[in-house]
């Protein structure tokens, strides 16, 4: 008993894009205790698409495709699967009704072409599509063997997995025997560093820990082997103890957690509000504060200052400190921590100056060079200088800058 | 004629990573012209090794390989291939002594797993790894059918493939024709509403057309097969200007360009510069416009107003108009970038307001709803309405509205 992933698609064999699907798709199999041996991609041809169903019926129970469902004519997924098991595509009135719905809502022409996406194989229930117009299917075409198809666009299929294929995988009787995995997150320590500290962990066979590198971040991945997620989690809760009484602040939340959600949930409970002043970053700390619903709770805005003519004006930055000391530097990213919370009215304020490059480095004041400014409630203000390697690329240093003022502010908010 | 690729290891069957390598690989086998339609992954297992080796040289001319190169006993590539084309591993001097000296070189103890490494299938030729101690093998174990491996260390991969792997398949006659594309990008039309126009070329054979759907734009992928690039554009040219004849101020621009660099590039031809009044976005827009390098030349800065006390404060929204309209209105769009033009003395000014969700959203205004202010430098000031449709999440309607926004700012800037 296996599963199978077939992603379809020109773009991936052009490699116009990277098959992150696969990834996801693979980590749920897993987390579900399926076993998975192979996948296969293929492009948008019909009679290579039949050969990769060929293939993969001859040796799994689940077939799981992603891509090939859209409106336009190299969109094959359904027609291959139809001709394969000769059932030949039906119009399913209710995804027509459904599209011309989301047509009307979002006041766009339907063309005919949208119809095709309401052509499934004569027998295949919908697998519906709540955030796009392709549904997907879920279908037996013989006995032992099951197909559900996704779209490509990720977050679509993503919904779709968790909404309704996770349902009938456990209908199987699937997800009997788990893999279920903790990510613990770490921020300021490298993967190396905190491998060391944790080496003896690694030959652990029930949950293993296993690093990864993430943007700026370390991970370490528990895993448990178990028969529910209970007996999982009482298997990696004490080791993922161990980890953080070992990492201490370097650990910042496990999961789903970012930078910004635990600054959100510590500003919360201490109803505190927080303002934001960026030069390198441009708006991408305010951004990632708000990615998260509920962020007016705790934030209430900020000065974007790319120009030294807007952290004088909106953020009162004395000219004679940017003239002494420049706009990259402690004194004006204290004045703009300062300055944005005095004017906004917040209890915290933040701020970013720094050479993002690649331009505008020089050999006192390299690119990659970053002061970090925050002033708290007491209105006192502390500013932190970081040196990114100047090898890094402009979107790498402005991204490391806005999640290590988060980072900073974390630190301050647990420890003073 | 055609190539494939394999790549091995079960941490990919886990989603412990994605597939990068498949990516570049697919990259590289279009720019050498070298056709390519199926992708398998397999586990370290030697029997679905030898499985996917038997269907892959049954339809392909050249494997390629990744990972499994390793010290480890479940690095498997070459078992399986010396198994499955029966010629034994032999063990070959030069890579002992070049693992050797490479040990020795970072002055760690080599084990004797790592003289695995040293095992080929006898008559392959070594594919030498400059910066690590698994190298890979160039083979033809029988005519007509070439096998080139790699570990699955992305750099380490690279850099055999531009060193070695190249230069090998150039000797094979490949490269000598290339597929050479043009990545056209469209906004403000739906996928089907472009192909509806633009059918009529799909049955293009050379060059051939293909739509994508990205994040709110589209894209139309215009690929050549020919001799050079030279040959290439000529003929991509012609098809590429229908399509914009056809697609009007809907085209915004090809390959690397995105919304930003376009509104970047008109605003550098004007000499003329923007502010931005962010709500929703809280700062996505001005990152947006400072992700590119140089956009300090147009770009001043601007007001990250979330909270309704930053919109009066900082940009003079009315009491009244926040009382009589809401936040989400036209009037206070048209407000927010009259404010930041005028109080950061740019020549334009750009505003977001709207309901990003999941909550906040109400009959008469739903998630979704979202106005842009557009102030000109003559200080005339217009807004536009948007409707996404509420079933989308909030990030993607955070990020439709930033693009929106630079989009109406693009046809603004080329029509008036």
């Amino acid at each position: 008993m296996a599963a199978e992933i077939i992603c379809v698609g020109t773009e991936l064999l052009l490699g116009d894009i990277v098959n992150t699907n696969a990834q996801f798709l693979a980590l749920e199999l897993a987390s579900l205790g399926i076993p998975h041996y192979f996948q296969t991609v293929v492009g948008d041809n019909i009679d290579r698409l039949c050969s990769a169903i060929e293939i993969a019926s001859g040796r799994a129970d689940i077939l799981i495709f992603t891509g090939g469902l859209g409106p336009t004519p190299d969109d094959l997924t359904h027609d291959a699967i139809g001709a394969f098991f000769k059932s030949p595509l039906v119009e399913y009135p209710e995804i027509v009704a459904d599209i011309t719905t989301k047509f009307a809502r979002i006041d766009r022409p339907m063309t005919p072409s949208n119809l095709k996406q309401a052509l499934l194989p004569g027998g295949a229930s919908i697998l519906p599509n709540p955030s796009g117009t392709a549904p997907g299917i879920i279908w037996q075409p013989r006995p032992g063997l099951s197909l559900l198809t996704f779209p490509g666009v990720p977050s679509e299929m993503r919904k779709m997995w968790r909404e309704t294929a996770v349902t009938y995988l456990k209908s199987l009787g699937w997800g009997s025997n788990i893999i279920y995995s903790r990510l613990m997150r770490f921020y300021g320590i490298g993967e190396s560093a905190l491998a060391a500290k944790v080496t003896h962990l690694f030959d652990s066979s029930n949950p293993t820990v296993a690093p990864y590198a993430g943007m700026g971040e370390v991970r370490l991945r528990v895993s448990a082997y178990a028969s529910s997620q209970t007996q999982a989690v009482s298997l990696i809760e004490p080791v993922a103890q161990e980890i953080i009484s070992i990492a201490g602040l370097d650990y910042f939340g496990s999961d789903d957690d970012s930078l910004a959600s635990i600054v959100s949930t510590l500003l919360l409970e201490r109803g505190e509000t927080l303002s934001v002043a960026e030069s390198c970053t441009g708006g991408g700390l305010g951004q990632m504060l708000t990615d998260m619903p509920g962020s007016s709770a705790y934030f209430k805005g900020g000065v974007i200052a790319y120009d030294n003519s807007v952290k004088a004006s909106l953020l009162g930055v004395d000219s004679s400190a940017l003239e002494l000391h420049g706009a990259v530097s402690e004194t004006v990213a204290s004045q703009m921590a300062r300055g944005v919370r005095d004017r906004l009215g917040t209890d915290w304020g933040v701020s970013i100056t720094g050479i993002a490059g690649p331009g505008g480095g020089t050999e006192t004041k390299p690119v990659g060079l970053v002061y970090i400014g925050l002033a708290n409630p007491q209105g006192e203000v502390k500013s932190f200088e970081y040196r990114f390697s100047s090898y890094r690329d402009r979107l790498t240093i402005r991204s490391l800058s806005a999640l290590s003022a988060l980072d900073r502010l974390r630190r301050y908010l647990l420890e003073g």
